[in-house]
């Protein structure tokens, strides 16, 4: 073999070789579904859910009308400090409408809302809450609140991050999400949020229709109006769907126990031993809010989003817990630009 | 020509016609959706509005995720005479409860049901049908009444009929079914019939899966029971889903108006005031039994499935009346064998 003739080889074999390199990066791009997480025992353990209750002939193969994927939305979808985006909306509502309500300055939880005191407004009884939803949720039809939402969360910045709160959910949670719809999973939401509030903008954000969306409600009814068929919200509570309230409302809405189930809070503590205790392969899921510097860091003491049963639950339940800080490489969509 | 070159051609002409008209002929079978409807008015203001509300362009055109359908149960997807079949599941559990009840014996409603006195047990009072409702549906979990109720389904036969329960559902309307969903339609049941009773046989005899059955329900509850999360139903009235509880029940678990609604008494009325009466195009259907020798004839006097205000709304509101009758060509899907 002549000089030459090693060199073209060698280059031959090079350029063979440089090819398989960028097929092989990108087939792992390509394959991997879960890009902002991290490579763990996190990351692992979700996958290895994933891909073995939809391998057929696996011993924990479940049928797809089976795979029930329930995620709460406050601290597992989106961001939910310093207050629940429900209730920065709540707040903000009330100060628009109080030009209309000259008697608020003089009566509580109003004046405080109106005066900036959170402290008072965080020691408002149940009924001083009642009255606000009342006034900032109720009055009106399904279609006017959802529009008031909308409105809302166009123009509301989080005061931290000054973004828009559409802009606050977790990439590494949307991809899951996507994640599992490819493989034959229903996702659902059950929150403790209001089932109107969150349909103002799920379906666009994480692509789950209406009727995939559990949360707490007041009482509408229907009546007519000016001729009009139409449904009215009363400022009456009719359901709560947290805690033990979020089997229940599982079963109402969805009639079918999930095999997976993604939290964050003592607040999805039943769904989630709803969802896992049972014989059969099942993933439960805590969002461990660990990075302070990216996003936040709470747990057992947190007034929002308190994390304290259902952590010590994990070990015994063998959910798996995210570490935020270490199996997010990205936390918020706008971090990938 | 010969003669027989004539022959020839003319036979290889019809060989040729039998086979066009055998295409034809299949080709028709193939891509009529509704073959169980008689061709008329009724068939094709079904067909219309499928077609104008899905074809690109058309000003009717409805985007998929806003193509709702809700269908009524008792009546107008199955049989609800001579009496609902639900009714009939409570007298038959009572009856098989009785001998773990001797006190029955003596009490009402409990006694008129065990000697088969109707007339006693359509004349007891709310107290006397929560107190069966109580004993048939209540005290256990979600689960075990599913079961229960697939076991009786699978052995009690319709008195008229000699015939399962699933058996006697109405083949066009499983027809209309298939056909909207073929055609990206989102199919609902909303019924005033127990949301948890329907899930034991309408995800396998409709097609349509547990978190799109939408209907009454008692209060259930979530607990520990012997260490194992667990729900539990109580003998307490949820939510009634019929009537004006229709629009309701389809705004809390459905999120969405529907754009086509089918029933056929009136509970049925607000639900298809609510899905019709705005301004796009809409379709409103009423199954009206006409067929007292194949099915039963009913409507305005019924005391089962009355229909009165709803077949003069109709008229207001232009929905389809289904004549059973001469819409018709099977009812039953037995029928067709």
């Amino acid at each position: 073999m002549t000089k030459r003739t090693l060199l073209r080889v060698f280059l031959g074999r090079l350029w063979v070789l440089a090819l398989f390199a960028a097929w092989v990066s990108t087939a792992a791009a390509q394959t991997d579904p879960l890009p902002s997480w991290n490579d763990g025992p996190t990351k692992q353990a979700i996958i290895a859910f994933v891909t073995d209750v939809t391998r057929e002939g696996s011993p924990d193969f479940i049928p797809p009308p089976e795979r029930i994927a329930t995620f709460d939305n406050d601290g597992t979808l989106w961001i939910e400090q310093p207050i629940y985006v429900q209730f920065a909306f709540a707040l903000d509502r009330t100060r628009a409408l109080a030009p209309h309500h000259p008697e608020w300055k003089n009566t509580q939880p109003f004046k405080a809302v109106l005066e900036g005191d959170m402290a008072a407004v965080a020691a408002a009884d149940e009924h001083g809450a009642v009255e606000i939803v009342a006034t900032t949720h109720a009055g009106m039809t399904p279609e006017e609140f959802r529009q008031t939402v909308k409105e809302w969360l166009a123009t509301a910045k989080h005061p931290r991050f000054d973004r828009r709160y559409d802009e606050l959910v977790y990439q590494p949670m949307l991809e899951v999400l996507a994640y599992m719809r490819a493989n034959g999973f229903k996702t659902f939401i059950v929150s403790g949020g209001g089932i109107e509030f969150m349909r103002a903008f799920a379906p666009e954000l994480y692509g789950i229709p209406p009727e995939q969306i559990v949360g707490s409600s007041i009482v509408t009814t229907f009546e007519r109006r000016d001729g009009r068929p139409t449904l009215f919200r009363l400022p009456k509570v009719n359901f709560v769907d947290d805690g033990p309230g979020k089997p229940v409302g599982i079963n109402q809405h969805i009639g079918l126990r999930p095999v997976a189930a993604f939290g964050n809070s003592d607040g999805d503590l039943e769904m989630l031993q709803w969802t896992t205790e049972t014989g059969g392969r099942r993933l439960g899921v805590l969002v461990h809010h660990t990075d302070a510097e990216r996003e936040y860091a709470y747990d057992r003491q947190s007034k929002v989003g308190r994390l304290d049963k259902a952590l010590d639950a994990a070990t015994l339940d063998r959910w798996t817990v995210v570490d935020m800080k270490h199996d997010w490489n990205v936390i918020f969509p706008f971090e990938k630009r």
